[in-house]
């Protein structure tokens, strides 16, 4: 066996750090408060430089306010690992944190060890991930897609903009022209960042070999017929609009099973029916599709069936129908040689591992149009996210900051 | 011919009077804000008040507000005709209004001709039919269904008490106890209204002989799921609430071809989706039903199949189902023979009739506890109520009048 493979993640020091960060921003309702550019988001900030300049790394804050931390000879492209510190309100502890956190770790035993990397290791901490101010600013800035309209008008729900925002953090929001990256500067990119669903869960395995980033469509549909009086209307003389999206609801698994994958997904998550009242027909309702995929091809056929669908519907029920596009967002695939590392990563530790689409989006589908990138993800207890029910057994996190360990130890050509 | 039958309202009149109250209480967008014990309200109920005095009738103003005006020897039961003149807010102006207006000009009429009545006729103006404060509050008082609990705790929407409101109105609200009649002294009554509905428009008769008024039951569903993350979570893991929804509307049609008749309804009015946000599986609806039938057997029947198909919704897709009857109310027959003479009168000034059910609730469903009843209707254009679109045509207005005047000469036993 080589040192490599012998070498593992201090599981203490790990489990350790993320309890300490799981305290910044917590409320009493047990979620984890810490938006971009909060209070909480900058104490987290602080803490986390503090923990890896303890580790060693060279630490630089680009002007998205994107934290990287150094460790090797920077002449070369930097192998990249990452996620975010960011959380939606009342969010878990986990959710992007795990992939910063397990990144730090490995990066802090491979400076221990003092093993010599073919390719410098880079940890990075995107900002606004979560979407304060949209989502994933730090990695499209890192990227290069970001213009001065979307940093000037970017605010968040309660009016506050990214500038006004990021100045009280001591942050020039116009900066993040800056933090574009030469792509020739990025060998490659590894995130580990829980399921955020109930796959792996179910499954009873620790390891999911992320192969693509979904792509999706959102529209926002509405169905307009008549609104009447719900005592003196007939049945056969009613323009109903909920019925209209009643029918079209049932119809998603035909058109599901007729034009996609068992990966497609689609769904109807906010209706909102006008007048509204028990006492009258729905004169109109305007819901939400959101529906993704890992082929475009395929996403296109479903967003021409669910068209087709609605039109039928449509005209059947006497109803109009129109939508909006509210986004498009192409899929990414996950680079086959990174996944193939990461399957041999996972059987150099001796656990099973999944090859499994992300249905949700991330950092990492941002960094993919500059470099060739990996996902690690471990199981999130019944799927659930997005909330202080969120976590994942210790034992599935050290064993994901291993696969990570030994899969950024190859990425990195290190001397063994 | 005889006399009665040579009868006939004053149009000019009529007409005069409908375009000089539908200005009290007309707002900027057309619509009328005639809400019960408004300062719009009071204006119009001092406006009726006077024409009621012009008109030769003997006014008095029980203790639930509501205006009645006496023609004939009192120490005889009363054949009462009436309605309402409050508004729901952004009103047409025909809604109860037209009810009040046509009985004013009927005894106008008569007292003009000075017809020997054999019983005498009371005209009525109901407080609150609409429902600030709950709604039928003065048919309700008129009939002895009232209570010092329902009168202390009735607030409107914005958290105004009925006692209050009827204080600013010089009323004493408590004294609303003291409205109950003897059931003795009324013979029977009378109502004209719009339809509120589209029959009588769409079938092109000017008259609606009322068969029944509709019974109801009003249930708050909630059928809870689990919210899942829309990426993320496989279709056949799901257990989304907004399917569940979705499959009881589809199954409305068939519960009613089953179970109903052609006068049964159903409809979902109002739907509350949680979370509501377009990324997550919704894991929780709440949604109104409304199912009117005009019997009381039916309405049972609908009740015990919507319950199992909802059950057998749920079970299927791995969903809790709770529901809360929010109201029930017992269908009324109208008199048959007050129906025959509405038939008979209606053929007396050569016009077609149509019998049918009311869907909406009127004064005359709780007058009807206490004696017969008869309701005529008039045609709404395009079925229209509860908006500034609310019309019927004059020449219907005319025709519904000239009915309404010819029943009530037949019910009060005029001499001719």
């Amino acid at each position: 066996m080589s040192v490599a493979n012998r070498l593992s993640i201090n599981f203490d020091r790990l489990k350790s750090n993320i309890n300490a960060i799981s305290q910044i921003g917590r409320s009493q309702d047990h979620g984890i408060y810490r938006q971009a550019f909060t209070e909480n988001d900058l104490q987290a900030r602080g803490w986390l430089s503090q923990k890896m300049e303890e580790a060693g790394l060279h630490i630089e804050v680009d002007g998205a306010a994107n934290i990287h931390g150094y460790l090797g000879d920077r002449s070369k492209p930097s192998v990249v690992v990452g996620s975010h510190i960011d959380s939606v309100p009342a969010a878990g502890p986990l959710d992007g944190t795990l992939g910063v956190l397990t990144g730090l770790e490995c990066l802090q035993r491979i400076k221990e060890e003092g093993l010599e990397l073919g390719y410098p290791l880079e940890l990075v901490s995107f900002s606004d991930e979560e979407g304060r101010f949209g989502g994933l600013l730090g990695s499209q800035s890192f990227v290069g897609d970001i213009n001065p309209q979307r940093i000037y008008n970017s605010r968040d729900l309660n009016g506050v903009s990214l500038v006004d925002a990021m100045k009280a953090c001591g942050y020039d929001a116009i900066q993040a022209l800056d933090a574009r990256r030469n792509p020739r500067s990025v060998k490659s990119y590894l995130e580990l960042h829980i399921e955020q669903g109930p796959v792996l869960d179910s499954l009873d395995v620790p390891i999911g070999v992320v192969s693509h980033i979904t792509g999706l469509f959102k529209w926002s549909i509405r169905l307009i017929g008549r609104p009447d009086h719900a005592g003196t209307t007939p049945m056969p003389m009613r323009a109903d609009a909920l019925a209209g999206l009643a029918e079209f609801s049932m119809e998603i698994p035909r058109v599901l099973e007729e034009n996609g994958t068992e990966r497609s997904v689609a769904t109807i998550g906010k209706v909102d029916l006008f007048p509204g009242t028990a006492n009258t027909v729905p004169g109109k309702v305007e819901f939400s599709l959101d529906c993704r995929d890992t082929d475009s091809k395929i996403l296109q056929d479903l967003m021409d069936a669910f068209r087709k669908a609605l039109s039928a519907i449509a005209r059947r029920r006497d109803l109009m129908f129109e939508f909006d596009v509210l986004s498009e967002v192409d899929p990414v695939a996950c680079d086959d040689s990174i996944q193939a590392i990461i399957r041999k990563a996972s059987e150099s530790v001796g656990c099973n591992h999944h090859s499994m689409p992300s249905g949700a989006a991330h950092d990492a589908q941002i960094v993919a149009r500059i470099a060739p990138v990996g996902m690690i993800f471990v199981p999130s207890k019944a799927g659930r996210s997005h909330s202080s029910a969120e976590w994942t057994d210790w034992e599935d996190i050290e064993t994901g900051a291993n696969v990570a360990l030994q899969s950024l130890l190859q990425m990195a050509e290190a001397r063994i």
